[in-house]
Order: C-alpha cells, then structure tokens, then sequence
C-alpha cells in the first residue's frame, strides 16, 4: 500500500525516538513523543513548490500535518511550507 | 438517486472499517470511526483543479466535508484541496 | 411576493420531510429538522457563476444561508459555493 | 438632515412590524424584532457595484449593518453585499 | 498641536452630545457615549481613495477608530472606510 | 547599540510622560502608561512605503508594536501602518 | 548536524543571558528567558526576500518561530518577516 501525496504535500517518515538511552535505560514513552524530525517518503504533484526529495531528512512544524500508519511506523503527511529545515 | 458534485467537490464512499477481526472478534463501533479512507465516486466540475477520477481510493482529511447517506452507505462531499494522497 | 437573489445567491424551498413514515408513524419534529435538500426556486444575477437553474433539486451546506418563510413554506438564500451538489 | 452612504453602502428604512394583528390584537414587541425587510432610501457612490435603486424593497442580512435613526424611524446602513434579494 | 493622518485615514472632531435636555436636565453622562456622529477636521495623504473633506459633518462606524485629545475636546482618527455616511 | 529596523518597520523612542505634575507631585506610574506619542528614531528598508522620517514626532497605535530598550529609555519597533498621525 | 532554513526562513542562535551579574550573583533562571536576540547562523533559499545574512546580531518577534537544540544551545527557526531590526 503506498500513498502518493496530492498537490504541495509531502509524505514523511516520523524518526523513532530512542527508547533506550546510551547506558541502557528506557525512556517513559510520553518523554518522546514530538521529535519534529522524519525522512522524506514521497512527495507531491506541485514540483515547482517542492524543494525536497525523497530520502532527504527534514525538521517540520509540529502542529502541522495529519498521521498516517503504513506498516505500523507513523508517517505524516504535511504540506511542504510547513516543512522548516533541511537537515544535513 | 444520484449526486453530482459542483465545482471543486469530490463525492467519496466511506470505506467500511472491519465489523470483524481476523479472528472474528467484533470491535466495539466506537473504534472504528474515522477511517479517513475512501472511494471517489463522483468528481465535480472543475476538471481542471480535480486530479482524482472515479474509482481512485483516497485519504482525506478528517474534518473536511459533509456526510451523505446514499442506499445507506456512508458518503462524504470533500473540496478536492481537502484530500491527502491517492493510495495505490 | 416574489424574491429575486442579487449577486451568486441562490432562492431554495426547502423539502418538506415526511412527517409520516411508510407504516404511518409519526417521527417526532426534532428528528426532520437538517435535510440540507431542496429544490431551486430563482437564482440571482451572476449568471457566470451560478451553474445551477430554476427546479434543479440540489443539496446544500447545512451551515449556510438565509432562512426565509414565504407563503409559510420555509425556503433558504444560499451563495452558489454553498450548494454541495446537483441530485439526480 | 439627509445621510449620503459612501461607498458600496446603501441605507435601508427598516419595515415596521404590524403591532397589531388582523384581528387587533397586539404582538409583544420581541415577537417582532427581525423584519430584515426595508425600502432603500439612498444608495453609495459605488454605481458599478450597486444594483438596488431607491425605492426597492429588500431582504437584507440580519446581522448586518449600523442602525440610525432618521426622524425617529429606524434606518439601517448595509454593505450592498448585505442585501440578500429584492422583493418584488 | 495639529494632527497630520497618515495614509486613508480621517481626523474627526467627534460631536458633543447636548449635556442638557431642551427643559434644561442634565442626562447622566453614560447616555450620552456613542453618538458616532463628528466633523471632519484633517484628512490622510491617500486623496484617491478619500472622497471626504473638510468640515463634512459624518457618521462613522461606532467600534472604529482611535482616540485622540486635541485642546480637551475627543477626537477620532478613523480609516476612510469606516466613515459610512456624509449628513447634509 | 545601534537598532536598523527592517522592511517597513519604524523604531520610535517612547515620549517620557511626566513624573511630577506642575505643581511638583509625583504621578503614579500606573496612570502614565500608554503615551501613544514618540519621536522617530530610525527608519525601515522600504522607503516607497515608509513616509515619515527621523525627527517626526507621531502618535501610534497603543496595541501595536515591539518594546526595546535602548540605554534604559523605552522603544517601539511599529510597521508603518500602525503609525496614525504626525504631529506638528 | 546542520540545518538548512527552506524558503524564507532563518536560523537564529539565540543569545544567552548571562547567568551571573556583574557582581558574581545568579539570576534565577525565569528572569532570563526572553531574551529576543540572537545571531544568525543560516538563512534560507528566498534569497530575493532575505536580507540578513549569517553573523548578523539580530532582535525578533518574541512570539515568532520553531525552537530547535542544536550541540545543547538553543536555536530558533523563523520567517525572516519576524525579524524586526538589525542591531549594530
């Protein structure tokens, strides 16, 4: 099942946060939630608006977008001016 | 009876979430609202901003459209800028 | 009296829901109100816009409009945008 | 004292509500607040915009406008916008 | 101290309710707030879109505008478009 | 510490209301907030838009605009827009 | 790991408030926050907008942007309409 975005948006990979820390430990989930931060899955039909391709990593505003499960990881689908960075 | 949609609307069936489990345990109905998924079955007018056609399944934005109940199928009008991505 | 809309208004008469069912039963007043059909009576003057005619039935945004009683049957002045869909 | 509406605004004298009914009995004043029908009295600089001319009857928005009162009369000063249909 | 507005916006010298009646009574000052009625004492630099001038007596809209003391007497500076009519 | 406002913003030095009155009590200071009035300090980059200069003594909107200190006297950075007069 | 703005946006570094005074005494934490300035260290690809560039010390809206650790210090990602002025 694949989604392919319509119009200027984008379809993101939300990064899993680390549920251990480096000595081991396990974060409570609700310590995790909100990382901001995905990779690039798909994106949409507006290829003048859109300046990031699929595989990049990107920073994007956290009360945008709608949830998606594919395959049971959480993806977003966000419209690309809500994407804030390009990370490197 | 049949609706067609003006201008930038889309018409979607509502995709039936599972009644059923695999193991055909019934979920309680309260856990299967907002699907956000379904079928385009009529498109309006404005052909040239509506890039979706009949037949395509879809994702949509929860809080956009109305309802509409044709044969006692669940159906939703959407503007076209109200839908995510076409699945595939 | 007759309303002539101005601009991309649109004059509906509201349907009337039954107030019998097929066996005869009376459905109590609070369950017939939001039927969001009717049937158009005038359209106003932005012929351009308005893509709709005089005994189109049509389905309408339930939000929206100007209730007015004429000859004590409840119609509705609507914008053109508002009007969801032609049925057939 | 005479009110020039500038714009694309249109000063309406407001339709009495009858106090009494045919039968001659009085109406308690709240039952008749909210005529939303009235006589255009002058209309605004904006001839290109203004299609009502003085002396219509028309059905205007009830939440639109600023009331004056003119020789103790009720008038109200509408946006064009704001009128809904003319009654003919 | 004279007061230069900027842009489409009007100096209006708001007008003083009459402090006694006519039989000589004084009206408490609370009903006399909100006559919306002024002259116009200086107009903005925008001379295309402001179509007053002044010494036109006007009435402007109620929730408009800012405040301003000139030599102890209240004073408006309004937007052109919030002055709705011209009184002759 | 020079601030060089950008786009079409203006930085106004906030005029200092009285502390003593002339007979030489002091004011509390609750009742000499909101000025509105203040002299221009430096203005933006768009000088299309921008038509006040330094030196111009304005008053301003009381809602608008950003408070800076500078050597412990009170600023504002305000758009132009929200500029209301100058005062002669 | 570096942050590439997109569009018209700018990354800031935000000034740290100095922890001690003069006198060698610790302010509380909550009297530091706010402070509004910072440095900037990218901006994004709307190079016809942008007209900041990477090291000027910059003062903007206190309500405006996306915060973002980066190496611990604290970043903040905002439309360059946000910044109000250049400091020299």
């Amino acid at each position: 099942m694949a989604f392919k975005p319509l119009g200027d948006r984008v379809l993101i990979k939300v990064e899993e946060a680390e549920k251990k820390t480096a000595s081991g430990l396990f974060i409570p989930d609700n310590a995790q939630e909100k990382t901001q931060k995905g990779t690039v899955v798909a994106v949409g039909t507006d290829k003048d608006v859109i300046t990031v391709k699929v595989g990049d990593k990107v920073l994007y505003d956290q009360y945008a977008g709608t949830k998606v499960k594919i395959d049971s990881n959480e993806h977003l689908i966000v419209k690309f001016a809500d994407i804030l960075a390009v990370i490197e």
